[in-house]
């Protein structure tokens, strides 16, 4: 019996105390990292130049749960627990019986999931005594996130930001300045990297991760930070799922099918683990369906196969979904999904047929944004979009079939500085680009040779 | 005995039942607004031709206690009860032993608490029939508040955004456009009174005020709506105070200040009425501080006169503090706070003793601002930010003094459309304008003559 509330709000108290680490729990022994260089199994060694070991050991933990420092669940409780909605004014509009739920992270003060995984990354950084933190961001969400964390902890932060971002979105730079951090436009005339790159205008975020990682590597005291793609940002992620089961509970109902959008992966692997954990350990039957774009449809149309996960080639080899490192997705505005690769725990799970996908359309996804928008009150984000996108479609499925499907998605962030975007899809300028299928089949051709065989 | 949360939340229930309407609680009888052109007492029928019958009674309502229609309570539930925080980060680096605790209305989709009255005000209009509204916008924050507020409840808007801004916020117009409405850049050449200043490039909030007023008077199935200033605005911002009042008992504490930035008077109010209740009613002796821009002083350098609330003298003159309706405040960023007026509610309480004022500098506003991002997260509203400022300076008193000092205040918005103005402080060039002390005296020279004195 569905409770007939609109919000499902859950005490501080009532934040997770573990994080869940999905690993143990999977059939058969994951595939490990390479080197890059040697091709062999990478081990916590050649992490260590820029992670601080507390991440390393949650990277690589054998743990089931894993303990949040009670310093970060301190941190958390400026905006968490998020809050579980109920979307009943979209419901309506739709006019579909189904019940659809959505999981805000937007209140977080940089605006998405991602200060879930800062806050704990800029407290074990302090805790191993860095003094500062190094990154890079695309369309600004990781970068304000880690400044606002590295601003709660003491730490100095530097994130290299993509040229073109950096230019189009001035207020994203602004917002980390405010916290404190020192933005870059990469690429940059202070690293190697970025000098061999002079020529090239716009930048990405390949480059602007070799630069992150080239200032960090070289200096004893500051780290290196990664927002999405690793275990361990995934698993930081996992309070988000964590909190859902705990409200959805509340609202006395059982999710037929659960829906986040995927860049790296982190902010649906973090709504999903801890659903597909009561799966597999309850045998229940929660369906899972990562929204990402066709523009670059990694989940969908990509490869199985080992490849780095930046576009130089400094990072490990690692074994996922990937339409080949130098594949350069077109520009969409959801700049959080234009990601080659994915998290290869999320891959592998999907790979198993555990967790399925979709790629939708750029405007079809901001007509679903709109529709959002007008009846939810809430301007999202174009990348959570993408799960509006496919929440809606399952919620007319359901009204065709006459089926009250109970629908949960996951909100990752606020559009506020994404208007830009609306601009042109309301004056009917935004463009929808096609895979390049072309591009991603000779980029997938340049897959580095010589690697164990994944099928 | 204070609770050891950081966060006091409240559940949907909890949300007010009944606005509170501190008027029958006040001493002595209210000064009636006067007729622009006849200067009687102006009476219901002079605001039938722009407003509906439903809020022009809850602006002259002779009850305490106000219902608030059950379909405003459901909308409300999109965001409310917002969340009262302790600010225990910003305690401890201040190193002071006063206890700091904030009520944030940012989390409203429009981002500030401007919807607590656009949501009413859009309910009684379209339940009257009425099929468009029509209102002006300064920063922006009223004008996507409206527009929000319609989309939910059906009705078009239409909004006149003060050019200077139109040109500098061009996200804000996007975020009113997302939610459906149409925005004109004021002054424009659909009015009279915007076609008499096609010369005035920038606009002002008075001109932008006559041509809705105009748009609205002409139409049949058009009303206007009004985000501050009016008795019903701040009727209906009250629920603010009175969730504040249930948390703060959640945390266990009693406030001896309570704090909130001044502009038109509503967000203030909506705090301040039901604390003010109760020390009327209860005995109890809450100590009150309007914030206003050093800038733009109204209640601490205003004269209290009766005066029009517009530029152009098309609305009821009210009794009010005054820098006179022509005096132009310095460009200070938090647009909000620019207005020669106040509340003459608000007003009639300060000039009674009953509620104090504190005039602060842009440039110490936003230095407040920058310590409170760098430990709370939220980075404020330039508005909002005048609150942090005394907020800061009552717990550094309190600090000096050796006193456990309990200061509550309003944090009315967030900053993710004012980044321009947080770089201009980093940079070092944003400009602290001291106040046009001869302008004032000029305006206030101009009042109108022949009304009747109030001492």
């Amino acid at each position: 019996m569905a409770d007939a509330r609109t919000q499902f709000l859950l005490t501080e108290d009532r934040i997770p105390t573990h994080w869940v680490n999905i690993a143990p729990d999977l059939p058969g022994e994951p595939l490990p990292p390479l080197h890059p260089g040697t091709h062999e199994p990478a081990g916590p060694d050649d992490l260590t130049p820029i992670f601080p070991i507390a991440l390393i050991e949650q990277e690589m933990s054998p743990h089931p749960d894993v303990e949040i420092p009670e310093e970060v669940r301190e941190a958390y409780k400026l905006w968490r627990p998020t809050p579980l909605h109920r979307a009943r004014n979209l419901e309506k509009a739709l006019g579909t019986p189904a019940h659809i739920y959505y999981k805000y992270e937007g209140v977080s003060p940089a605006g998405s999931h991602k200060p879930n995984s800062a806050i704990p990354q800029a407290y074990e950084n302090a805790k191993a005594g860095v003094k500062k933190l190094v990154t890079e961001t695309g369309a600004g969400q990781w970068g304000s996130s880690l400044a606002f964390a590295s601003s709660l902890f003491g730490l100095e932060c530097e994130v290299f930001m993509v040229g073109s971002s950096y230019d189009q979105k001035p207020y994203r730079r602004s917002m980390m300045q405010t916290w404190g951090a020192t933005v870059h436009r990469s690429p940059s005339p202070l690293t190697e990297a970025g000098r061999a790159q002079a020529a090239n205008e716009t930048g990405s975020l390949g480059i602007a991760i070799s630069e992150a990682v080239e200032i960090a590597a070289q200096s004893d005291d500051a780290n290196y930070a990664l927002g999405s793609v690793l275990s361990h940002v995934c698993l930081h992620q996992t309070v988000i799922g964590q909190e859902t089961i705990a409200q959805m509970e509340m609202a006395g109902e059982e999710p037929d099918v659960v829906i986040g959008c995927v860049g790296g992966g982190s902010n649906f692997a973090g709504l999903a683990f801890p659903w597909l954990r009561r799966n597999l350990r309850e045998g229940k039957s929660v369906r899972f369906v990562g929204a990402e774009p066709a523009a670059c449809p990694t989940l969908t149309k990509g490869v199985y196969a080992y490849d780095f996960g930046d576009t130089v080639g400094l990072t490990p080899l690692m074994p996922m979904y990937t339409l080949g490192h130098d594949f350069v997705p077109p520009p969409v505005h959801a700049g959080g999904l234009r990601y080659h690769g994915d998290s290869p725990l999320l891959c592998a799970i999907v790979k198993a047929g555990l967790i399925g996908a979709k790629a939708v359309r750029q405007n079809p996804t901001f007509e679903a944004a709109i529709q959002f928008s007008r009846t939810e009150g809430i301007i999202p984000a174009p990348e959570s979009a993408h799960a509006i996108r496919v929440a809606i479609d399952e919620a007319l499925e359901a009204k065709e079939a006459g089926e009250e499907r109970v629908i949960l998605f996951g909100l990752s962030g606020h559009g506020h500085f994404d208007l830009a975007a609306y601009d042109a899809y309301l004056a009917g300028t935004l463009e929808d680009p096609e895979f390049d299928e072309a591009g991603a089949h000779a980029a997938i051709e340049k897959l580095p040779e010589g690697l164990p065989a994944i099928a």
